[in-house]
């Protein structure tokens, strides 16, 4: 039963404005060391998985891109989404491309915008869930909480399964949203809770069932894109059905509502660098504090993050400040308020400022 | 007894980096209105002195720039300052090509890197400073202080002297250089004190018999180039001269020790312009006390000055901070610490960073 890997890289990294965009979203920045978050994305499972069995889903513009980033993948393993319309599409497209291809493979659901630091653990987590799933179940890869984040979805484990690679694995009770601050704590507490890491394992014929089940409609229009699959008329089939496809993501539409769902609580060093704060954790600061990715001169300056480009950036009195310096767009933001970047992003899109987008 | 102004247009305006460069000084540039500080002074005092009684002493390599940003002057009347060694040889290099001149002559020495609101009172004030000096006072324009403020000189005022044109005169008793906040305090409160403008206004006479008395080896070295004036040996006289004058400032050089000098004290809307901070005392605020010049998107932004050149500058979360965006250096700064700026200024310095000085 062939496993293979599917690498998502169509997010936008709103969050990590200015910097990323819709040109150069975050998938394509060399945020940790020099390789960009897709080629770590690659690079982590290219030597379990092989370049034939690693696929890629992304926006038609990003492709040639992600293509020269990673000139080891075929070609053909790239899939285009026409148009971003949540996880679940994205994922269902992908499924019956698979299904198409191999009926009986397993499927790994990663995504191009995390990093993680432990690979080898990271490895040997996917070998056991790809075990897990191979009897039926549907299973999702939780991080052991570090702390009560509140931007986090969370999954509640429930019964003790088994142990794949000496992996314990729970049966998933429980998907819940973005907590509140003490519902966070309440569960980090309890020690049974896992964060949503948006890594999926399954059988592409038990997640096709579960699309059957409790999404039919998404159902009908990924089985007529995949009769189109290799045939002359793909191409206007996608272009056509894609519009009418509702937009969803895998959570709501398939993950809360799955039968035989697993988690496998695992310690890899994630972050899901959605933020300049997550970012940060994974740079090292200077003796005040500072990150500094930039031609910077600072008096006294602390706890500060300076990201910068070709220009000097001088600083002077600054305390919890993040500095986003690129050639067209200026982000100066006050730690602690860096998911508010994305509010920045949607006023200019509400302001039509393409340019800067 | 013709009456000539003399406007200095040599200095560097350090605090106002990154904006003011040594190629683009303060005076060069457009902080008020549409018209550089240079054209601000001379726009003062052209009605009052005409063109041809109006002389500007700069470095040689701003002369050209500041020909063209006034060009009702006489090339003639630019003298060319080879190097700045402070304000004492720089106006004994006027003094003596005035006295060259018109040795009858008053002057009124005034510099290009201060905004005056209300120019008609001034013009008067100059008027009547110039009507004092003709019985031989060296006389100051002061400032009356708005606040204790401690970077700026103070000036003592004795004796009643006389009202010419209406304003009162006072003898000039000390003059205090940047004072701590106590005594800034106590001076301001007493009601006798007025800021030090570096405004003065004498006969050529005058000041060079104070020049032979408090300075007389530079005067040895002025009467050396002033020998030379109107003839073949100028350049290379005024060039080999010159690095050898003595650094001083007027002040101490001059003005603190010089008899009979006079204050006035005048109510003209001043503003040295000497930092952001008193820059952003000329430009109005929005709602949210922020001051903004730049193509700006805030967030939750308040008491803040955003000075910027062609890109968006976005912020979130800000309070009392000082961001100054130029194409090849930026500046954040809180404000409170706008005095610092010469700091990194001089770190700059001390790092040859001749590109973005």
């Amino acid at each position: 039963m062939a496993y293979y890997a599917l690498i998502m890289a169509g997010g936008t990294g709103t969050r990590l404005w200015p910097l990323s965009r819709r040109a150069t979203p975050k998938q394509s920045l060399c945020l940790v060391g020099e390789r960009t978050m897709f080629q770590h994305a690659v690079d982590r499972v290219l030597p379990l998985f092989g370049a034939e069995h690693i696929l890629v889903v992304a926006p038609g513009p990003y492709v040639e891109t992600l293509i020269e980033q990673a000139p080891m993948l075929r070609p053909g393993n790239f899939i285009v989404e026409p148009e971003g319309r949540g996880t679940a599409p994205c994922i269902g497209l992908a499924a019956v491309h698979l299904r198409h291809r191999d009926p009986g493979a397993r499927m790994a659901v990663l995504t191009a915008d995390q990093y993680i630091h432990d690979v080898a653990r990271f490895r040997q987590a996917l070998v056991a869930a790809g075990e897990l799933a191979g009897s039926g179940y549907i299973v999702t890869l939780g991080i052991k909480p570090s702390a009560p984040v509140t931007g986090y979805g969370y999954i509640e484990q429930g019964e003790y399964l088994e142990a794949p690679q000496g992996f314990a694995a729970y049966r998933a009770v429980r998907f819940t949203e973005k907590p509140d601050q003490e519902t966070a704590e309440r569960m980090v507490a309890s020690g049974t809770f896992s964060w949503n890491s948006g890594m999926f394992i399954w059988r592409v014929a038990d997640v096709m069932e579960e699309f059957a089940r409790q999404m039919p409609d998404l159902l009908a229009h990924l089985l007529e894109i995949e009769g189109a699959i290799d045939t002359a008329v793909y191409g206007e089939t996608l272009a056509r059905v894609w519009p009418q496809v509702p937009k969803q993501t895998i959570d709501y539409g398939i993950m809360e509502g799955a039968r035989r769902v697993a988690v496998i609580p695992v310690d890899i060093g994630w972050s899901d660098v959605g933020s300049w704060a997550s970012l940060a954790e994974l740079w090292p600061s200077d003796a005040d504090g500072n990150i500094v990715v930039s031609d910077h001169i600072g008096l006294g300056t602390h706890n500060s993050i300076v990201f910068g480009s070709k220009r000097l950036v001088a600083t002077i009195g600054l305390r919890d400040v993040v500095i986003v310096d690129t050639p067209d767009a200026l982000l100066v933001c006050a730690r602690g308020r860096e998911q508010d970047v994305r509010e920045v992003v949607r006023l200019l899109e509400s302001q039509g400022r393409q340019e800067v987008l």
